[in-house]
């Protein structure tokens, strides 16, 4: 199927998932002038009709089939939505065509795109540029901006739709990185599920004290703020990216459990010299981190 | 002392540390033209001689001793250096002279605020202002600008001299709010004693994983990085408000603790229903406090 390389200029991109990350890659896509045609495929009819009438989309569906004719097919959906999609797509989409996910873990949904027919070219994708508001209404063109692009291609993944997909992480100003997804997997869990996990446990740790003292959270300040903010993420896109990372995120959060018993047993004992010692290290690595 | 009753507008303030809140509270003071003069107590030569050429303060001194011809005092110091300041006080400042501290935390100050000769007023305070950065060259004039200001007055604490520390509040553009010094520390236990906690052990627990993969905080996108801000906030500050606090904070660390284990056991057992209920109840939470 050589004959059908192509590049992005001149590219149908159909974008299934017109929400956040869905939207704001159209808007990019469009800001850009970056491909020939984009098209929508969302199931909510006020957003197709919101994003015809914007000429954000050439063409708006709520039905995959729409892929049929895209040379492109971004899959911007829930995880395990995702992999419902990828077991439809096989009979849909024409030979020689690429299909990304933008999915939050990229393990079990690249175990589905191996399943797809070998003529349909396909690698897993990760903008590392979510934010806690979500739906198209979020949705903005500078999104992608500056963001890490992790893209994670199979074995069959041909070098040169490697090299188109990098080409639209570069269109949308993104930095694209080519992982092992695995290696995406144990990464994220670390610096993005765990962060999620906490975040949540301090709203409902700090909530639970809030029933015996209606003052709490009137003295929250930015502190609070900075913490508690992925906590309110999309509970339905979060627990997709929970249960199909599960064992990764398992092993962090017990791992964070423990320092925290480790700390109130420091804090009993009034042991000075080794709280210093955790905080500090911490304190140092997160100003290295963000020098 | 009754005659001694002074309005802002009138008193000299002498401020001791000149750090983020100290340093910010001079230039809100200056700015707003608050009170008669401003003093400035550090033991910084290069501060000292920054105050004095800025004209942000009008006398500087290394020495606690400035604080004998003030009408107000204020310790913008860290807690425990607060403890010590204030048992040297007694024996300095000027009859109908108020004493104010800006620790993060209230009982321990409070109770040593209760062995002051009783010439002496004093009250607690703590603005809810703080941020990871810290020291003179992060001070600015519009840090408290519609901060919390909590003041914990004493039992012996006067209504006019809570009156004129409510003006200084306004002053500098914060909200002032009247609580018990126990109640102020059981609350910020929760709203931002613990979030340093949780922050500090999501980078130690990232930081240890980070260790096998040196890509790993290359992927830390936004939820990461607000996080883990206030991890990197001046250990020996936190230090002293995590040990004037340890009881409060070590039960809701445990809290938080027990918290997780659960989360990671609804992941073993993919229990989505469970997952969805916890992390969805925070998600309203959080949606709520910041409606």
């Amino acid at each position: 199927m050589d004959e059908s390389h192509f590049t992005l200029r001149d590219a149908t991109v159909a974008i299934a998932g017109l929400g956040l990350m869905g939207g704001s890659l159209a808007l990019a896509l469009r800001d850009k002038n970056a491909c020939r045609a984009i098209w929508g495929i969302t199931r909510d009819p006020t957003t197709r009709a919101k994003a015809i009438q914007s000429g954000l989309v050439d063409r708006a569906s709520p039905d995959l089939a729409l892929a049929a004719d895209a040379d492109v097919i971004v899959l911007a959906t829930p995880v395990r939505t995702i992999l419902r999609q990828l077991a439809l797509l096989g009979g849909i989409v024409h030979p020689g065509a690429i299909v990304i996910d933008m999915g939050s873990t990229k393990q079990e949904i690249a175990k589905a795109m191996e399943a797809l027919p070998a003529h349909i070219q396909a690698i897993g994708a990760h903008p590392m540029c979510g934010k806690e508001t979500y739906g198209f209404s979020a949705a903005e063109a500078t999104l992608y901006q500056g963001a890490p692009f992790v893209l994670t291609p199979l074995k069959r993944t041909r070098p040169e739709t490697v090299l188109t997909v990098q080409a639209l992480a570069l269109a949308i100003g993104a930095r694209p990185i080519v992982l092992d997804p695995a290696r995406h997997d144990r990464i994220v869990a670390a610096t993005s599920h765990l962060p999620y996990v906490l975040s949540s446990t301090l709203v409902a740790t700090a909530a639970d004290r809030s029933r015996s003292d209606d003052k709490l959270f009137a003295l929250a300040a930015g502190g609070f703020r900075d913490t508690s903010r992925v906590a309110a993420s999309d509970t339905t896109m979060m627990l997709d990216i929970l249960l199909t990372n599960r064992e990764n995120i398992a092993a962090l959060v017990r791992d964070a459990a423990h320092r925290l018993e480790e700390l109130a047993g420091l804090l009993d004992a009034g042991n000075e010299s080794d709280l210093r010692l955790c905080l500090e290290q911490s304190a140092l690595k997160r100003r290295e981190i963000y020098a």
